[in-house]
């Protein structure tokens, strides 16, 4: 704990904090003995679910908006320490079929979260929640910040202007910001009811109810970063003033296929089956092939890597799933 | 004319078609026979300007309104052809002071108008004008279109948003767009008022009217594109299959300093005087020191590089707004 001593007592907000990574980060910060707020709106298609703050629910408190609304966020921000800027837009096909609602929460709210920042709390320090999803199709293996940016929905692009905002008001206007470009990140607290957050969540909750699941292609390498070495990320990111303006990719330390993420799923869970499928056609133009990341770049300037093996989070993902599964469905 | 005879009778939509660049490419489309609509907003500080279409008016249609108005973009584009996609907000300063705004104009219409395109139009093609602005301070020079996009103003986050949505659009639902990124432009009809749309027309507007002007930094390398250079490359990215979804850098042949350059204007003029000042303050900051750009891509594709010298193009410039200069100020 001594090396995030620097959040005893610290007034932090976390947008997005009923969702996945930061409902995880809220109980970190609250053993941490920060005082933590959250706001989230828990639109039903989003990450946010209430059950993700039991056992820290009186000591935390919870404002059910939106990021949207300039106004509660004006309140909410005002004397905060940190701000980890989660809140987002994440699913691909939501942001193609109406990408205006996509481009309000991951632009135009990004713009007024940093507005009230500048205007009413330029001390605050702000960490946003980007995504390695903005490099599109990668043009070389692992991919490192200095790769193009070719985001291939508008999802992406959208992401890649709330980033860039963040690194504009750093730059501009001196109020430290840094992003993080998450990989795909996993563990307890995610979205299992469907594919929207990640598909690793859909392939859970049907292993743990017995059905089979579809991975889809299957060939594809990808990297996994467990949802706890993500929020000490974070918390590395908010507290070092290296990190300030800085951009950093996350990543894993193993490379793997799909269908060899699903067999090693089988084999932690005991039992279970899934299905190789050809990706369907409106997900084929959006499909990026493989990708992992190069982190030497945090690794160097934070120290951050990941310590958690994939066995290991999976097996923790399961554990937390079997137990808690209605809550989640 | 052989080489543009696709723009006879050709249906032709240009928004921002009253602005600077986009009625030097109406008189150009008027001389090819092309049915020519423009669509303008008017608003005073950006680049429209009625005198503009001179001796043209009564061969183009002209519609007053916005590009945020869906409906009525709705309704323009529909049958056309051709989209020269130029309406933007270009002021550094105002995307600073009023980032909704210039979200509102270079992200949000910009869906729009690819909406349109999609659900009614899906056969038009596309030249969006993006900027080397969104590139921020080179890394290197000259720069290349695999140079990083490192923006260092709003307005730049959204224009290399606006500029990825045409291309999503083009590799997603195959509406065949493509970009091209402009350096410094000038030319007849560019705003000279003040130094909104470019330092040039408001250094020739005081050279004219025989007032010292106001030289910021001096030593800083640029390259220059003669409009009706521009105007080439957008017909030729227009009706050739292999710019669809690409991005290309326009760039000049010459790269001089500021001071070079009022020096030269100065001895194309005949007379009229300068002076070197400090960066203000609020524009240090956004300064990109060294700029110019390398167009070897565009060249090797579409057979584009510019014509017309930075001297001869000075001349035709400073001719032009001796003759006119009460419709400009």
């Amino acid at each position: 704990m001594g090396e995030y001593s620097n959040f005893i007592n610290a007034k932090v907000l976390i947008t997005g904090g009923l969702g996945f990574i930061g409902s995880n980060l809220a109980h970190r910060l609250v053993g941490l003995k920060a005082k933590v707020t959250l706001v989230d709106s828990l639109i039903p298609e989003y990450g946010g679910n209430l059950f993700n703050i039991t056992g820290i629910e009186d000591k935390v408190r919870v404002d059910i908006s939106d990021v949207r609304d300039a106004h509660s966020m004006h309140y909410l921000i005002e004397g905060q320490d940190y701000l980890f800027n989660l809140a987002g837009q994440t699913s691909h096909l939501d942001s193609m079929s109406d990408p205006y609602t996509d481009l309000e929460i991951n632009c135009k709210a990004q713009l007024s979260i940093l507005e009230v920042c500048r205007n009413y709390n330029p001390h605050i320090r702000i960490v946003f929640a980007s995504t390695r999803q903005i490099y599109g199709k990668p043009q070389y293996l692992p991919v490192d910040e200095k790769h193009l940016l070719r985001p291939v929905d508008v999802n992406g692009i959208n992401k890649m202007a709330g980033e860039w905002y963040h690194i504009l008001y750093n730059n501009t206007y001196d109020i430290r910001a840094c992003a993080l470009r998450l990989t795909n990140t996993y563990g307890p607290r995610m979205r299992i009811k469907d594919a929207r957050q990640t598909f690793v969540g859909i392939w859970i909750r049907n292993l743990i109810e017995g059905k089979t699941f579809e991975v889809w292609g299957g060939e594809q390498l990808r990297d996994f970063t467990y949802v706890d070495d993500v929020i000490d990320a974070m918390l590395l990111a908010a507290k070092d003033e290296k990190a300030c303006g800085q951009i950093f990719n996350l990543g894993g330390n193993e490379v793997i296929s799909l269908e060899e993420l699903a067999k090693l799923l089988l084999e932690l869970n005991g039992r279970g089956k899934y299905l190789i499928k050809e990706f369907p056609g409106d997900r084929k133009k959006i499909d990026i092939g493989d990708y992992y990341s190069d982190f030497t770049q945090i690794k160097k300037v934070l120290g951050w890597e990941p310590k958690i093996s994939l066995s290991d989070g999976l097996l923790s993902t399961l554990n937390f799933y079997q137990k808690n599964i209605k809550n989640y469905t």
